[in-house]
């Protein structure tokens, strides 16, 4: 069954459900799953709608256009999508390729509600990967020296590819913040560490250090501050004294997979939305 | 900001996300949390919703009978509840311990949302813990030779309480088929397996001979089929070949008293629906 | 550091840890990690002694000759391999690539303490995945009408690869007792369910219907009987009402394989032995 | 089967393991369970041996004054106690009792390796607690005015107990450096976050601010430098956005009684050594 997809937010206010689903209810829509959540502290609205495509007595964009008044009366920032137009996923990675080739992988099996389009990378090693799999691979190499230049080029090697969502698959460079800004809300960042434990670099051999009991991954959204944007997955393994900091990073390698395939699985089924910098995941 | 809490549970048509949001904005009524599923295989809708009391424009009974006539129209079953008045919660113990302290020990420290107002058991070891917390206690033995007469006694025992909500924390005794009737879907048991794993007796001692890497708890509506009624919560904890079937026990209250602990409060905040023999926990 | 691995199993009798490493001393062993165990229902002693390779005043054969007498002396089942010296894996699948592509991924990142030698199947759809990582792949059909005989040449081809392990990667066939015999404690199947629960067939259409609320997966080494082997490894997810068999099918996915990855890890390790139908995991 | 346990830790040399069951064997000991781990990185090696007590040919102490002759020639650091001999439990809480009466119903089932002896507070909430399950409580109050002098009187009130092991079940409040320092090794905390995540005050406040996917505990022993002890055991569940920061605690709560009373357990029963600011877990 093919649904579009109505996310909401907005400032709380009387009767949204019922104005929400008495629209959808006069262009003969019919409601299949809908999530309601209000943020009591901001009192700000949150909805997820799913509706049965086929129901809808007119075309996607009469109904974008004759909800946007709605929406505009309701002060609402929105999104109405159709679920069967697939996401342009653009990959960043750089030598690790265990979270790229997960994705890959899940891409060619159609498991992703969306298409991989291409993946970026500051190393070639992933251009066989690629390859492999069909995608397109580019190569923008980011020097010490000549970073800034090097990260104009890498931007507009980003916007060619024209992408709906960006995730950086351990991509291991600082995203500027102008990138940030065009892309807000539509880069997905995994994290090899629990935040906000060991922000930064090299968590597996700080937490091999501090002697954690589990290990984690962090799926968010990325800002202009780093490590620090909207957590939308996290998950651990346990580990114990006779595992190294290498062994760590092996395990963690893991839960880094299926962190971000699930992040990423909830942005591509529209099921996220921003409160401050915190993440409501309809799930 | 106390709460009505409406369940609604009925055959899929149109508009009914709109109907029901259309007659609370009627009363007035501000909604602050709802949930909305479609059980496509059975094409039957399930909602749950909260609306904060005070916005309701006339009282609890005259809004109930309001809405009686829209569910009757729609065929709906449905409950609503305020959730400041506490459910009445019997607990049925025998001889095991841990889930009944650790139940009467949340009710004491006002963490549940309902009040223990009785212990009722087969055994007396029981007796001294609830006199401890101020909770009555009943004794109605069970004798292989008198059974009949004396789960007749003990049903009549647990109507004296006038309970809300029946938990079975390690009963250890089948419940007669018009009990079960009697009190359907207001009978919680926790089941020491992680089920449909060692449906039965003695599950620690089979899954320890079984050698499995897992053992859990099941918590669950009781129906007349023993072991069978639907799942409300599951969850589980490890163990390893140095784990005797006795360490699985003691290891496995732990995930029962937590189990348990969380089905009783998903039911006792309105947040459990059946279809069939599943739930829907609305969380 | 390169070291040797010492896995024993026999009946306990006194001193065995001290004849054991006496004899260890004398060759001027350094142990670098030591398990022991006692199953005390069977009165069965088992252990797992890591030495320094380069601390043995002699070659692993010359070890070996001596180490078998005392092993006869004790009546040990034992083996003494050596870490460098990779193990050889048979992968054995069917049309599903998940597990598949994960192992080999694995294997290409030089993750694996073995090396894939090849990937057979009754199916030509995973040749390409085997031929993208230069592993071997052959076919070898079996059909309804033809089962003895498509069997008997299946094994031909195992015995052609001359394996050290042979995993089936959800190879959906039922394995020859001849080559269970043949391969025992050699063959690692992963079950698509937390057995025992569902064991059999579509087990996540059955745990839907069921209603459980966490699904998952069993690494066990394959015997005679199907679906009672000896489980190494499992693990689980948790799943709600919202997830079809279908979600619970692609979920239950990545608990395949992260569950037969661990499983497959602990036993090229060296980390696993048997008693009666359980394992004993040095992990 | 009663047992003797004997925990060494000492610098890397050749043979150790010899050495220590040859030792063993002499005075005719049986090894029930052994575990052996080398810390390369410091070169140091931890051994911990259980060993059947009726096998021993001498007394417990007689062979304690033998075997310290050859540790003091292995520099091992070392420990040998009997199993029978319960371990002395003081329990220090504040006003929070969940820890608390978790501990108490756990010491009244006979679950614990130990035997709670007393219950100290600054505060009397939890004066009834003790009271019904026949254990000691003392106050000793703390004001911030008068917080050294308060605080020497509470180390005399500790030591009036002679307890074993302090477990610091939500106690509130620092422990003076000289405390930490005679009983190094032996105070156990639970931490109400997931460290080195939120370490201080208010842990799910900020936690609920920071919107994180899971909480935690940590279990660790107490130093001088306020939650950086050594980690014994961590655990954590999941949240999400409709979880307030006061629903986390609840929550957490849970995760707090499961995790300090498996650390405690581990420490009861010799499973824990330390190396510079980490635990070896022998479990």
């Amino acid at each position: 069954m093919s649904v579009y997809r109505l996310l909401i937010s907005c400032p709380d206010t009387h009767g949204l459900v019922a104005i929400v689903s008495q629209f959808i209810l006069e262009y003969n829509g019919n409601i299949k799953e809908a999530h309601h959540h209000l943020d009591e502290q901001n009192q700000h609205f949150f909805m997820r709608i799913e509706i049965e495509s086929n129901s809808i007595s007119c075309s996607l964009d009469e109904f974008k256009e004759a909800f946007s008044v709605l929406a505009e009366r309701c002060n609402m920032a929105w999104k109405l999508s159709d679920a069967t137009q697939l996401k342009r996923i653009l990959i960043m990675g750089s030598s690790a390729s265990h979270c790229v080739a997960d994705l890959l992988h899940r891409d060619h099996e159609d498991e992703l509600e969306g298409e991989i389009i291409g993946v970026l990378s500051n190393h070639s090693k992933l251009s066989k990967l690629a390859s492999w799999y069909d995608v397109a691979f580019k190569k923008v190499s980011i020097s010490q020296d000549t970073q800034e230049a090097d990260k104009v080029k890498m931007m507009q090697a980003v916007d060619s590819f024209n992408p709906d969502v960006i995730v950086l698959a351990r991509y291991m460079q600082i995203i500027p913040e102008e990138m940030c800004a065009e892309y807000n809300g539509r880069i997905i960042n995994i994290h090899h560490s629990f935040l906000p434990s060991f922000v930064g670099a090299n968590p597996y051999a700080r937490a091999a250090e501090r002697g954690v009991k589990l290990i984690g991954a962090t799926c968010h959204y990325v800002t202009a501050n780093l490590d620090e944007g909207p957590i939308i997955e996290q998950d651990v393994v346990r580990v114990d004294h006779g595992d190294s900091a290498d062994d760590m990073k092996k395990m963690g390698q893991d839960v880094e997979k299926i962190t971000l395939a699930k992040g990423l699985k909830y942005h591509l089924e529209d099921r996220v939305l921003t409160c401050n910098n915190k993440t409501i995941v309809f799930s």
